[in-house]
């Protein structure tokens, strides 16, 4: 059974939902795996990764928003603060949501549903450069 | 190394847990894999997965009135309201509990625990037609 | 393909993160498999895994504190109290965090990012045994 990895090395400018479907679609593809399933891993604690919506950019807005407010910065209960009054939000935003993803992949596709996108989520204020992983299992 | 895929299709009648567990081991004893993994999918963003006690229901009723009342229905913030009241409050609930879990397989069993049980959430209060995927790899 | 399983049991002390990274890593070596996914799963419904920053301990202890303002004990809605009242929070925040994460394994060893550690998060106050569960997975 073949395993194919690679990595995605993705420049975010600011917070927010960056997709990344048609990324991975291709290098399923090129992977030439064609049954299993692809994992998607995200190789950081203050960003994450979310299967959203990707038909209205206003859900995906009003998701944002919600967690900014559920998770506000300068809370007076943190004491890790060093790194700006987005970092500590950010770490709990990523235990909130998801680190990895696996994905059915069959007729060598991804088997997401219709409304279905895969999102890199930065939860950091200024660019950052990001690193996530696909890793295809199956024959 | 074999791949057994299936589609589960379930007809949500309202918002609640919706237990799959025995649906998914009938398929994966089917499948003829003894040892690996079995990857549930869940392909929409106003439905989740969870893996919850599956003893006692008042801990999945606890559970869905504390999400119901942390993500409310009309917000004053939502701008994705076309949809209905439940849909924008279904999205944020699919990005906070699971998409896609992985439980590993031995001896042609799931090793859930004692009291886990892998559920469909059902976010949305209308019937809905849900597919669920399970992707069995091992040996 | 081969398929590597292995059960971890773990004595909590009380409710906390307790990082079991290096036991993966150890476990992963042992396997013999170089390239794959490694899938860890936690076998409980009050108890959860996360993969979190390992170098500044403040960062999971305002993450703990959060969670614990986030989903109080005691709440008068709750139902399901005769487990004691840090039983129903216990699911709560289990299914806000995650059951399974797969991490993909190349050359010998979890890809893991610089700053991210496997965490199994104790959510009961008094001590448990609990079970990790990892199965490798690849060649």
């Amino acid at each position: 059974m073949p395993v194919h990895h690679a990595t995605f090395t993705i420049h975010t400018r600011s917070q927010g939902l960056h997709e990344i479907t048609d990324q991975l679609e291709r290098e399923v593809a090129r992977s030439g795996v064609t049954s299993g399933v692809a994992t998607v891993f995200c190789r950081h604690t203050s960003a994450s990764l979310v299967i959203m919506e990707n038909a209205d950019p206003s859900a995906r807005a009003d998701l944002e928003a919600w967690l900014n407010r559920l998770v506000p910065e300068r809370d007076p209960h943190f004491t890790h603060t060093l790194e700006g009054p987005d970092d500590m939000p950010s770490h709990i935003k990523t235990a909130l949501t998801r680190t990895s993803e696996t994905v059915p992949l069959k007729n060598g596709r991804l088997q997401l549903g219709t409304w279905q996108g895969v999102y890199l989520w930065e939860h950091r204020r200024a660019p950052h450069t990001r690193e996530i992983l696909l890793t295809v299992l199956g024959e």
